[in-house]
């Protein structure tokens, strides 16, 4: 049987900072995808890489001439793509956006640059100055559960941070319908060491953390706090502040998060608890409400956040504990990219990801 | 230079139930340790099983003679030997453990057995009948670090849980110091998977476990939980009821607990929390407290119990954080188990784990 | 945009016995496959299981009405399918698929019960009788690279072992060049566990065999063994018996093989070598000949085999080495199977696999 | 009971360089050490690191006035050592050693300076030229097993590499009985991660390296072939040269290497193989002649070298393979090196070690 012929023009998808994990996933996510395609890859690297040399995986895949990363030139971009990813460092993204933008292009950015709504907070956080505040009014923060009605022609996608997916969709039920405390919220962690980035580092080189686990960091004080924090509180509509506490696990890939609440209600049973979960996620593509408990390895690979939830009692105290495992490549990052494009495209939103 | 002459007779030590992974641990330890050998290895299979078949690290290492396991005799262990170790199953323990002592020999149960000092308690966790309630009371639960006086010519040592262990010396201080509340104490535990035994399992065998890590079991009702609100309790002079969930790793050995508590005066600092850990442990060869935050790879193969406090703040709230980390095998079961031998028999209490 | 319309009817596959690792990873691949799709799994179990159940990540994906797996009925699969693929082991898969084939479908059998073509080696190897050895003759060995033509239309497929599709592919070229000698082929293996079964075994329980690798079975035995020579032998039209040496690797997936073979001649280059590949393999999708050395994470998830070759001199000895590279799972199992399929149907061959 | 008195003055070791994962072995070998102990760590890092931080596990056991490592001063050294431990690079070794050994010190090498007899051949291999060669003539080749008359009161060891040491170990017997022929010995070779030393570099950095499995380096071309050969040829009294062939096994440590190599009688049986094993080893503490199949995991954390010999037929032709199984940390490196110390001092060889 002759390959048929596909039924529309596909959407073109520029990458912008292709040699890091999260561009390598966005091409292979891109070369399955039965309605977009990558035909320009762009990196500021002096030295132009071949991608198939960057990641053998896509040796025989990735067609030659696009193979080949070109620079960044938002004109020769705007040629030939409609969307282009960011896959930069945080300020290395915001440099590149306005241009990007005016050139035409729609934008999902993958660094912290426009996740933050607050100018102030990025500032203190990320202790650079923002270079791009009138696109940070615009930028809508992608997380499709949570916010889809914002994503349909969106020019301009802050692709949320691995860590605060899981969180966002763990918590969001339990905040929208009010069976939780706004206080003493702990998200106990973990993420396998792609989320640490390509570059090799001396406590990352294999015999040094292989077989390891260890909790890292300035306890209480990683970036991806105020970036859960705020979309907590934009759930809740108050302020919520959690306690945040990230672990390095000795896998590739994978988070998971286990996240203790108090009831706001000591009556509450886990059948409401669950209710909650279903009324939120019954109909989502991408999240799994669980009775059993989910595991990073039923998720690496898919752009499935697993959900569980449990009531447990301990003396006279009840916690509420729910369980988020995902791909931090996946949902944690590139996989909700494109999910992203496909609901900034209205293409169907499961599109090259099922 | 030939070997000089062994200043005294080493204590001889039996360990029945010897297949496991906590018998092996044994086995290499009293062939390293100075002051003390393997004199009769005793299994109940039906098939006596060589240890150098059963396990070929130690092979050419242990006595031909020794190496063959025997049967359970209790007279004729009492014999050979001056302690007996049990590495056998609950319930399976408190089977021998009587006439053993009978037999006049100093007892280290590797079990659950002995202790739980309520018989209720142990009776409806474990949901056997405890069969030897006389000897529950005279046995000594064996943390030296926090009970060191009642170790010394004991009969009968309740060697503790692996997860116990490094709960009660990770809040021990904080509660003898009064630093937290005794109310909703979190404990975020993660453990290699020796820890769950040596018999195949179809979620332990090595495709389906490899590269995973999840929480397992009944969230809140770990049979470990009351051992360490049984401790806890005992420190603090007063009920505690903390909130343990256990997960399980992706590597043979290590357990890491990141521990929540809530400060009891919210103008506490971490330099009095560290305070409180010098305290207790300054001069203890085996529990290290550190700056920097520990990893499972740092006290993997040692007896050596890791500590580090932070306390962190978040919106209004403070949370004490508390990291510990040994290795499940050792300091958390036959590295202690050696440990508290040394104290019953009055050795120096490093001999042989350092 | 709506999804549009499949461009034709999906080719409907089956699967018999769909709860091992190979079943798995086919259930996967005809999700994401653009012309075909899983009609009707099949169990031999007597409690069917749900799929999903059995394995998290098809949770989402897989059709309800699907999931659950269904009897072992000829009449009733073929109703439902246009091609069936055994996942049993071998001995059970010549019980089921006379029937099948009977009922008009296609097999495709994953078993060795059809990869050696004469029955005597068959029953001496495997230590069963043959039941069915009239299709025994009727069955194309499915190695595209190798045998492309005789695939179309074929009623029966015998899905190569993973091994023998590595070493095929790794040394075919080489034969067909009359490069190398035929005698003293070493072919040193090593197999990701997977490849071992699904079914726990003691010696694969996870901390038994984390971080080990060695040899297993009886060397020089290897039942994959007669099937390599098999396919050595027709390719070079003589008699070749190489020496297989199979290895066990701590990962899940991944096979590589090292293979040592002398030149025929002496004055062989190693562009003479490559050139051999080169005119074998360059337009074949699935083999990607390359200059660098390969590694197994450059193929696990995909259907390619990776090629090198060397020359090496030492003394006044030659030596061609070649190493090979595939996932067991996918160019050595499920993969290939549906490759093959693709062949059979006269699909576009990498339908579903890039 | 008090600690006895030790019965002798311990030998007081030194370890120049011992930063790297060699000199972390050493340490705590030595400070496990009955009849020894370490005195003295030097650096050649401008800051002088300690070595408690370097390595965490030394923290608690390393005495802190030893702990901080000291400048390479060989007065100072010679002052307050009897041996020195090289764990420098190639190059840096020899500039050093001189010095050493003027100042009084057995020297124990554990770089390739003074591993090839011949001055030229060192030159070729390495590049560069030796700035030693007068005590090139009388360092003495450290396996025990081989060469032990020559060890007592040696003054400069040359420490074996870890891939040669268990060549060696496993062709030696079968040269020595003339039981193989001396051409096409193929050396199939596996190591564990720490063998590429504790510099982080991209391909080893943890996600690119994790879970992998590959061949490296020029094929036929590594440092240790010419090592290799020159012990077989050694052994055998006339020149060897076999195919030697590493791979990069995703595992700390381990080495394991299957051998292939052609009787020299076609008659030859298994048993007289085997006789031959155990006519050079029966003896030895630290080789295992084994009947099953060694893993990497056995040897894991010991001073052992397991070894297994087949015979195989295939066809008519017949193959011996030796697997031989060692942690290329132990007995191939630091391991050794405490056994060449204990040879050297005429103390017991096994001290310290089993």
């Amino acid at each position: 049987m002759p390959d048929p012929a596909p039924p529309r023009l596909k959407t073109r998808a520029a990458i912008v900072g292709c040699t890091g994990y999260t561009g390598f996933v966005l091409i292979d996510l891109l070369l399955r995808h039965p309605y977009a395609e990558p035909t320009y890859l762009a990196s500021h690297r002096d030295e132009l890489p071949d991608l198939r040399d960057e990641f053998p995986p896509l040796l025989g895949r990735l067609d030659p001439e696009v193979a080949v990363a070109r620079p960044i030139d938002a004109e020769a971009i705007a040629q030939e793509a409609d969307v282009v990813f960011l896959g930069l460092p945080h300020k290395a993204a915001m440099a590149y956006a306005p241009t990007l933008l005016d050139a035409g292009l729609r934008v999902i950015d993958l660094s912290a640059d426009y996740r933050l709504t607050s100018q102030a907070l990025y500032e203190e956080v990320y202790a650079v100055p923002h270079d791009d505040p009138a696109n940070l009014a615009d930028a809508v923060y992608g997380i499709p559960e949570l916010f889809r009605n914002e994503l349909p022609g969106a020019t301009l996608v802050a692709n949320p941070g691995c860590y605060p997916t899981a969180a966002a969709l763990a918590v969001a039920p339990l905040l929208s319908h009010a069976l939780v405390k706004t206080s003493r919220i702990t998200i106990n962690a973990n993420s396998g060491v792609t989320g640490a980035g390509r570059s090799p580092k001396p406590h990352l080189h294999f015999p040094e953390f292989n077989q390891d686990y260890r909790a890292y960091g300035t306890i209480g004080g990683h970036r991806h706090q105020p970036e859960i924090a705020q979309t907590l509180s934009r759930v809740a509509g108050k302020p919520i502040d959690p306690l945040f506490v990230p672990h390095l696990l000795p896998v590739d890939r994978g988070i998971l998060e286990t996240i203790y609440l108090e009831p706001a209600d000591p009556d509450v049973t886990e059948v409401e608890l669950l209710a909650a979960f279903d009324d939120a996620y019954a109909d989502e593509p991408f999240v799994r409400v669980r009775e059993d408990l989910p595991g990073i390895k039923d998720v690496v690979g898919t752009n499935f956040c697993d959900l569980s939830v449990r009531l447990t009692e301990h003396g006279d105290e009840k916690t509420v504990v729910v369980f988020a495992a995902e791909d931090n490549m996946m949902k944690g990052a590139s996989g909700q990219a494109i999910q992203n494009m496909n609901a900034v495209f209205e293409l169907p939103e499961t599109a090259g990801l099922l």
